[in-house]
């Protein structure tokens, strides 16, 4: 019995001391992420020296130099490039959207090609407009009612979900899917409703996929308030036409590059934890939210454990993945390599939702209960910083093809709120970004990988 | 055994029952604010009709009409004004700050005058710098040191703090005792680093509080900016000289209002419930999220009750308080009405910490534990809508006297990281405000109002 209790007593105190030596460990990495911080240097330069960076672009290409450079020059263990092909998308002149009435005036509106989307050429589209909410109805509807025309997909992301990502999930089906299966019908463009949170001015890109053996048709966003301000004026006027004129085209594929930084585990250095974000951003802005702020953060991890002097036991590597926004080929990529090369990812992290506020992760549905709960059981560890929400379903899109190797995938969740009043729009630059945000995000994802280093996931 | 078994049976179903019909009463509080939610138009007119509402200014007479007409329109059960006297501090015409080295160019920098400060009139005051971080060094240096000079309190906010509310109040000392200590010692005026989060070149105004029986210095606020460049230019230049001119001045009081909507309540009309935040504001600003947003989220609880047709149980009060930034004359004689009309106040929220994403509710130090375990225990109800942080300290200026009523005080508390960038300087304007967020912390107040307005707290 008093063999039992001593030891018992001996164990709460290693269990006391472990875990205060952790409390301290994560106040130390907030403290580095917010008293001397790279975050948002890094974001600034990124986003001024750089800008956009559609994969293919001059810009992708200089954000594979400089990322290489900075991760090089912050003297990781090892720095380096995978080659990957992208898709080579341009946009070319501007697009234009002009609502004609049957009479009176030309209204011009807020339009953006979709990635990956066919262009008009200069010639243009101009025809009559028939409004739908979901794709269900283009089959109801058929080709007697659609042939000819420009089919506006006008479903709003519902404000009524508390987390944003499950509004742009619900809607997104408009964006990725409308054209082809409005082509199907026989119609000649079509315009969706940007996928934003609220009603403004701004066009919302992003990627459609054209299925295979059906004509592709070119495909426009409309800012959600000139979305409204057609939906009205065909309500009035069944005669209306629309004009639409797009350069855009898809031209062969070219040679790009994921980025990888890694620190060298001290005891089991083939145990590899990612921390990732993509590099290619939209060619609207800066690709400051989306997703410039993930990989400033990725760097951010491995600088505050060097900063700190602490030396991982397993291998940490920052990945700038390439051509999230049109492809994925960076994460496929860079999944076929960790297979070809037998490596071990225990856990992938991503952060691909902005640089607002933390508030948790995400864990991936495949990852084992043992695993989840390991996770779930340091958030006496994390709330003090704000992170409560941690467990439910979460992942990323480039580490997505990890999960098939058994790497836990896991997501970042910061606060979601306005991250869709930018998402890949011309207004995702710097200032949307909130430099103690940032930081709390970058020092959360260390925290975090801290924890999965120093314990493993089992 | 069987009873018993059929007894917990019963109230398992009707615990159940209750949950499930607060779940869905919540469901519908939400959806209310986020499809139909009046908080965002209501502020926009706020913010450009009337603007900065320092107590005692047109604009502050402006707003207690305005709210009162809002709240009437709504159909509230009963709308009222609460006189009180108010200072009436003016800034008058724009101050200056200038940074006179010894040798070469003046450089001047943003400042703004201190609230309830006396000014240096037209002449000015042209004085060498004591630059010190915390108020004890006064005594250490002494008259000999500070006598004749402007003493320069150069302290930031640590950016440690995870929450920056405690930041802000472990800065704050230098901004509301400053002038006072520093006049102890002889010094004719006073400059204070900024109290915001970053380094940018707004000045952050705010009261300070003159003790009787100590000369009364002009005091001033500089961008964080221009402190750390004064601190560096000092460190360089021992002789360099200050020139700050303000203009403000406290004229005698002057009366002014609280603002008051009501539902009475159907079974226990005696029991009150406030939920609040305070008209004024200061005058450089619209006082967005300080605290317009407040004001509105408050009136927007009554007006999702009346829209759902819920008939609350108890009394239900929207208070727009007068004059807590510059006097809390508005939430004393509150108190002071509340306890000669023998009035029971169950609880006050006050939602005064800016319209952003909402995290939590603060709860008084004086409330019972099992008041407090009342509260906790709906978090189950509050969590899926993001209200993980309930229970730690919390409260707010205004509703504060009403402590020691026996009312419990409940703190509505958002995410803190960008309300230093806003607070008290010329930036804090309608579009720093995000609609969702705003939306959903009317909602989150709604929710908890009606939890107590219908278990009570016990």
């Amino acid at each position: 019995m008093k063999k039992i209790f001593t030891m018992a007593l001996v164990s709460m105190a290693l269990l006391s001391f472990s875990q205060s030596a952790d409390e301290s460990a994560i106040r130390k990495i907030y403290d580095e992420a917010l008293e001397h911080g790279k975050t948002y240097p890094l974001l600034e330069e990124l986003c001024f020296k750089i800008g956009g960076r559609l994969s293919g672009s001059p810009g992708a290409a200089a954000a594979v130099e400089w990322s290489k450079k900075v991760m090089t020059d912050m003297g990781f263990d090892s720095v380096w490039l995978q080659p990957v092909m992208v898709p080579h998308w341009v946009r070319g002149q501007k697009e234009i959207g002009s609502i004609r009435p049957s009479k009176g005036k030309a209204v011009n509106v807020n339009v953006c090609a979709l990635g990956n989307a066919v262009g008009t050429g200069p010639s243009g589209i101009l025809a009559s407009i028939i409004e739908i909410k979901k794709l269900d109805e283009l089959a109801a509807l058929g080709e007697a009612n659609i042939k000819g025309k420009i089919v506006f997909f006008n479903r709003p992301m519902d404000p009524k979900y508390i987390h944003t990502f499950s509004a742009y999930g619900a809607a997104g089906d408009q964006r990725r899917a409308g054209p082809s299966e409005a082509a199907k019908y026989g119609a000649v463009g079509v315009i969706v409703r940007s996928l934003g949170s609220g009603i403004d001015e701004q066009p919302h890109t992003g990627g459609t996929v054209y299925k295979d053996g059906i004509a592709k048709i070119p495909a426009i966003a409309i800012a959600t308030k000139h979305a409204e301000l057609l939906s009205q004026m065909l309500k009035a006027d069944k005669d209306l036409k629309f004009y639409m004129e797009s350069h855009c085209e898809m031209l062969a594929d070219v040679p790009s590059f994921n980025v990888v930084g890694q620190l060298k585990g001290s005891e089991y250095p083939e145990e590899i934890v990612d921390v990732g974000g993509h590099l290619d951003s939209w060619d609207l802005a800066q690709g400051a939210h989306d997703d410039g702020t993930g990989c400033v953060q990725s760097i951010e991890v491995l600088r505050i454990f060097k900063s700190m002097g602490y030396k991982p036991k397993r291998t940490i590597r920052a990945v700038m993945f390439m051509n999230e926004e049109n492809g994925l080929r960076g994460g496929l990529k860079y999944a076929e390599l960790a297979k070809a090369n037998n490596e071990r990812h225990i856990a992938a992290i991503e952060s691909d939702a902005g640089g607002f506020t933390p508030r948790g992760f995400g864990i991936g549905s495949k990852a084992p209960e043992s695993v989840k709960a390991t996770i779930i059981s340091w958030k006496p560890l994390l709330e003090p910083y704000g992170l409560f929400d941690i467990g439910r379903p979460g992942g990323g899109a480039d580490i997505g093809p990890l999960e098939a190797q058994g790497t836990t995938l896991i997501g970042f969740m910061p606060d979601s709120q306005r991250y869709f009043d930018y998402h890949h729009t011309p207004i995702d630059t710097f200032d949307k970004v909130n430099k103690r945000e940032l930081e709390l995000g970058a020092a959360s994802i260390t925290a975090l990988v801290y924890l999965i280093d120093k314990y493993g996931l089992k």
